[in-house]
């Protein structure tokens, strides 16, 4: 009998454990524009400002890139990224950080998504356990899922990630034999609810962390677009940079299609997140374009073009919801970033709302895919996400006002 | 007594085992150019000819991508890549690899070493088997080492591969239980022997591979620069896409530092390893620069042009050894890509050549280096490798004779 070679079903006998594991976990639905409503304001994807795009100083950058030390922009790089611009950005966090970094304590990767992938590769076992801030971007969930990790949720009020909850849930884990090796946070300008950590409760959670050793991420996309005055201290200035990996990007304050970001920390622990790069290291051509955009300037004026837009829909949204008389809403005050979160009554259920507003022409995210643990996921029923940083100004008041109708529309 | 934290000792217990494993390989040597003598010719990395780097049309197509459709160019792509590449790449595969493929068959990746490690993580296991051949680029190994897979030889005969010895090998791993998931490749113009797998060979491969459901990883970086002649078909091709992987790349062709590749494949494998992608996909930017440098005709006028350069610099080298009369040499005879390879009688030692070679002012890769297992290991003891690609046209001869010294002078 002859055989016959690849049949119909061999994908799934070839596919890693993990492969099954993550292929069963929904990716985040990229919404096409031409299958949507034309009108549809959509309060859901994290891209910044279309508005705000700097086009033309980017261009200006690459043509000075490729007129300039071409054999660097254009030939392979070192692992850990193009030595001038994490020089660039170590120079910059030793200002903003009040820890001396030099670039052999910076790796460059293609944005966070890929630094948590390279440091859950770095730090993780099968059966590992980390922890995670609840609710949370998922970010951080499926990397350290793709490393065979369990997740355990640390929920958060209202100064940030619960330190008695944390203190239990660790001393319940020694019992049973696991150590946590990794801890998740995004303390600033959070994605999904906006809101920050405290510095009080910064302290006690580096203190908690650092007993215990385990290693915080600390992911910092946000902290520099605040609409009125810099964020609390990070957790790794706090820390002096001990016992903690502080993540970095230029998705938010430039853009997301430009895929560059870096991890931050002592020397030995980048290093060791170098070794585990198997991708030749983070576009040397990018790279350079942002070394260059720091260099010539255009960077702190777009940052500070940015926040002021950001801060400009934040007030509109806040406006409108503040004074349509819907107070049922808890929603949180951001003082910074890209999202707000709105908690409603049990009565109301996120999914109801969100259908409503669809309908109403109007899009957000559920609260329920910020949370992975089927035990907290209920939580996440009675919220929805705003993400306010990717609708035109000239949009968000209008926006806000089909949200309401949506929202009065669920409760009948 | 108070747990002091973080000791200098914390790493070590932290890492991954596969971080481990990992740290433990050394990553290829990035000589800087600051510390090597300044007129070193060096037939070592496999960057392209300098003189070729097109500059002025990636400059118009950076120009073009942030002034059209930027909202493409500079948000969040799909994590299998920017359609808009997928699809040029798909019209130019069907015409030259003669099997319908269209953008969801492609899958974009920053770089053949991404799209390796992509298909380990989609398809290995701690405990696997897989075969690489050998000679061969260590990128496979380091890739099925981060997954934990263990890499059997199958050493190459003048027509590539050894089917006996392969089906050999197979039958004694199915024997010990083991069925190997994945063999990899390079059959056209392979790192780094320059040398071509037969048509009659490739038929043959394929047949047993198909046998035994073996999915191929066909490294296929080096086809399009052929000096006179097409190569014979894919893998690929030859199969209708059946139980292939192919990966391309632009790195070669167009620059190693823009890190654009991909995977080509059956639909339902592309997803799978799409499904285990954590970086949120290759650079919108940079992919559409590369669209737009298709598009406009560049590319094309491009290659053609670097296939002249690099049959002008393997005729240079060919001359300068053939007519030394250092007739005790077997060299590759590469009819395409960027190597060649020395093999050298029992009593040179390469290591004895590269150091003679040093101080001559010529550089060239060992050959062990492109070894994995101890048992083969010793072939390369009398082999170096010589990438001709990024050496100027106008040092070739000079470079070719430096070597010769280096070698008259191990003789001696």
């Amino acid at each position: 009998m002859v055989d016959k070679g690849w049949a119909d079903d061999s994908l799934p006998s070839l596919l890693s454990n993990y492969a099954h594991q993550l292929s069963a976990i929904p990716t985040k639905a990229k919404t096409s524009p031409q299958t949507s409503p034309r009108d549809l304001i959509r309060f859901t994807v994290g891209n910044v400002d279309p508005d705000t795009l700097p086009t033309k100083e980017l261009t200006r950058a690459a043509e000075y890139v490729l007129s300039q030390g071409q054999d660097v922009t254009l030939n392979y790089g070192p692992a850990q990224g193009n030595v001038e611009l994490r020089d660039l950005i170590a120079q910059r966090q030793t200002e903003e950080q009040h820890v001396t970094l030099s670039a052999e304590d910076i790796s460059l990767t293609s944005g966070t998504t890929q630094s948590l992938h390279n440091i859950c590769q770095t730090f993780l076992n099968p059966g590992d356990v980390v922890v995670a801030e609840v609710p949370a971007w998922r970010g951080f969930f499926r990397a350290s899922q793709a490393s065979g990790a369990e997740v355990v949720s640390l929920p958060l009020d209202q100064h940030g990630p619960s330190i008695d909850i944390l203190a239990r849930n660790i001393k319940e884990l020694l019992t049973q034999g696991k150590h946590p090796k990794l801890l998740y946070t995004i303390p600033t300008y959070r994605n999904p609810t906006g809101t920050t950590m405290s510095p009080e409760r910064r302290e006690a959670l580096l203190e908690l962390a650092a007993r215990h050793r385990i290693l915080i991420i600390e992911d910092d996309a946000y902290s520099a677009l605040y609409f009125d005055s810099a964020p609390p201290p990070s957790l790794f200035s706090l820390s002096g940079g001990e016992g903690v990996l502080r993540l970095g990007t230029f998705s938010k304050t430039i853009a997301t299609g430009l895929r560059v970001g870096w991890i931050e920390g002592k020397r030995e622990y980048i290093r060791a997140t170098v070794a585990m790069r198997l991708d030749n290291g983070t576009s040397p051509f990018v790279s350079r374009m942002i070394s260059e955009f720091l260099k010539n300037g255009s960077f702190d004026v777009h940052v500070k073009r940015a926040r002021a837009v950001y801060k400009a829909k934040w007030d509109t949204l806040r406006q409108v919801l503040s004074i349509s008389g819907v107070n049922t809403i808890a929603s949180s005050y951001p003082e910074g970033g890209f999202f707000t979160w709105l908690t409603f009554p049990e009565g109301l259920q996120a999914k109801d709302i969100l259908q409503h507003a669809e309908e109403e022409g109007v899009a957000a995210a559920p609260g329920t895919s910020s949370y992975y643990e089927d035990r907290y996921k209920e939580e996440g029923e009675h919220s929805i996400r705003l993400c306010f940083s990717n609708v035109p100004l000239a949009s968000v008041e209008e926006g806000a006002h089909r949200l309401l109708r949506a929202i009065d529309r669920t409760k009948k």
